[in-house]
């Protein structure tokens, strides 16, 4: 066997892309954090796996950075040396890290990557506060930034997304598994794209803006980051449902076991053959309902979503003028966060 | 008695600027709030008056809506029409009503304006994702209007502000009257200045800014509102010691209950003479607390930081150019605010 020749590059790998961004924008995402009221951003390091209750630094898992790589690479795209993107990068993390506070808050979850979300370690005022004022210094991060006005417009609409987004998230699981007030394919869609595309395709557009590209490439790189949030939505839901624990790190059935409405139980619904599925779901039967759901079709249809928007996503990206390398890499990243251990 | 000749005026009255204000901007505020989506927005129309749980309209007592006078008469006093202050006057009351449903959750209180607060009435966590929501619009409606992108820098600025602010009224209550680690007067100035004033100078500084004036009379409009926070806050200080209950709302000597660092309990200190004082807050001995915090010179102290930091505030005011008949509703809104029942 001989080695390959050096000329030969190896392909993109997204924990290397992520990596690569992660580096590149650290040092002004916590130059931001450190203009934060000390105690705030105290809670605001913990978040980020900085540091632990009380300040002493620590290594804990952060996130993988999506969202701050989307930026980076957005500016990249558009031409632009990475550095261009690091403003929007930092407002983007600095928004991720606001909803992650307040979504824990209203989700009452206690637990994230491995540690206790900051409202249970510091108390739900002062989380609600910590999220306040990740939100209020993304949109100083960004006003304040040479040519970052115009850029508000976009955070802005990404934020009010956002929001809806989790309203509706919220407001789902009040509502029936079927009948008129039940909740619809197209609904959950929706909600999926605010909830987790909106940001996304903000991060990217967001960077190709300050990386000075035209208004058509914003907008594909937005559109493209919508769609990512859809199929990224549906590949979690069917591991929420199929999942090896091991990998995951989510318990087996943990979303049935919630009663959550999700693609697959919704798409499943639909069928006439799932009338059982309401009923095994409050008995809390999970593998049955589990097995129900397959049969239903509900797990072939969250692929086919998840795929169809993988799809939509890739074309966005085709339709519009991008550097190659910058193209190159997050076509890698968009296959790495939906063809997760499928 | 002869009645006045019709050629003189009436002065100025606070409630009629402050009603012809709301009149002006009603419309544009009431269409803001209705973009949300639907449960968020009726939280919003709750929190401002507008309706009752559930939606039923109702003419709940709203707000005086002074920051909303602000922004209008700071875009009268750089020569423009007051509709050019309206899309600022909308950001602010959003930004305010955000600050309110959040500072209620963080302080669990359960009323505001003889009703059941927003926390109180729909729960924690929809009211931490309606505050989200004002603020996101907030920030949305002025980047998105012609002229605005500019302004969400100085909104920006104000929104970190408060919540700086909002952070050390918070740590306040935990630190000691005496000793090394006491609330000096000049942080509790501080505290005021960011969490009142703040959002008060914003309002006329982006209204001014909205209205074309030049940037001087922008930093002095922000300037004045900042004074006037800190010593509306001395006044209201005053008023929550010694004020009457009938006039204020509030119960006798309630800031002395809740052991609150104001700033006449924080200048009696100062004095040799209260050193017994801790000990009456302590055990709540409110009438012999405010007897003694009078007699160390706490009420003294208060008023006078109250006039000192209204004359910087009219000072700022006479430094630049205004436009006579809004300089002089701007007067009359400030004596209003920090001449109150004293």
């Amino acid at each position: 066997m001989t080695a390959l020749p050096s000329t030969v590059q190896a392909p993109p790998s997204a924990p290397r892309i992520l990596g690569r961004c992660r580096e590149l924008v650290r040092p002004a995402l916590t130059e931001a954090v450190e203009r934060l009221h000390p105690w705030v951003g105290e809670m605001a390091a913990y978040s980020f796996g900085w540091c632990e209750v009380g300040g002493a630094p620590a290594v804990a898992p952060g996130g993988k950075g999506v969202r701050q790589a989307f930026a980076v690479l957005g500016a990249e795209a558009a031409g632009a040396p990475g550095r261009t993107g690091v403003t929007a990068a930092v407002a983007v993390e600095l928004v991720h890290a606001f909803s992650l506070l307040h979504d824990d808050i209203m989700d009452g979850d206690t637990d994230r990557r491995r540690r206790p979300t900051v409202w249970k370690a510091y108390g739900t005022g002062p989380a609600v506060l910590a999220g306040d004022a990740l939100f209020a210094l993304a949109v100083e991060t960004l006003a304040t930034a040479p040519g970052g006005a115009a850029g508000v417009r976009l955070l802005s609409t990404a934020l009010a997304d956002l929001v809806r987004g989790q309203a509706d998230d919220l407001l789902f699981s009040t509502r029936p598994w079927t009948g008129p007030e039940r909740v619809r394919p197209e609904e959950y869609r929706a909600m999926a794209e605010h909830k987790t595309g909106a940001l996304l395709g903000c991060a990217a557009a967001l960077g190709a803006a300050l990386g000075g590209a035209p208004e058509s490439t914003v907008a594909a790189l937005d559109r493209a980051g919508r769609h990512l949030g859809i199929a990224f939505q549906a590949v979690d839901d069917v591991l929420g449902v199929w999942g090896d624990p091991a990998v995951t790190g989510k318990p087996v059935h943990g979303d049935l076991r919630e009663r959550k409405k999700t693609y697959p139980v919704l798409a499943a619904l639909s069928s006439p053959a799932a009338r059982h599925l309401p009923a095994l779901l409050d008995a809390g039967e999970t593998d049955a309902a589990a097995a129900l759901i397959e049969e239903c079709g509900g797990r072939a249809a969250a692929l086919a979503e998840a795929r169809r928007h993988t799809a939509a996503a890739e074309s966005a990206l085709a339709g519009v003028p991008l550097a190659a390398g910058a193209a190159g890499e997050l076509r890698c990243l968009l296959d790495f966060l939906v063809r997760r251990d499928l």
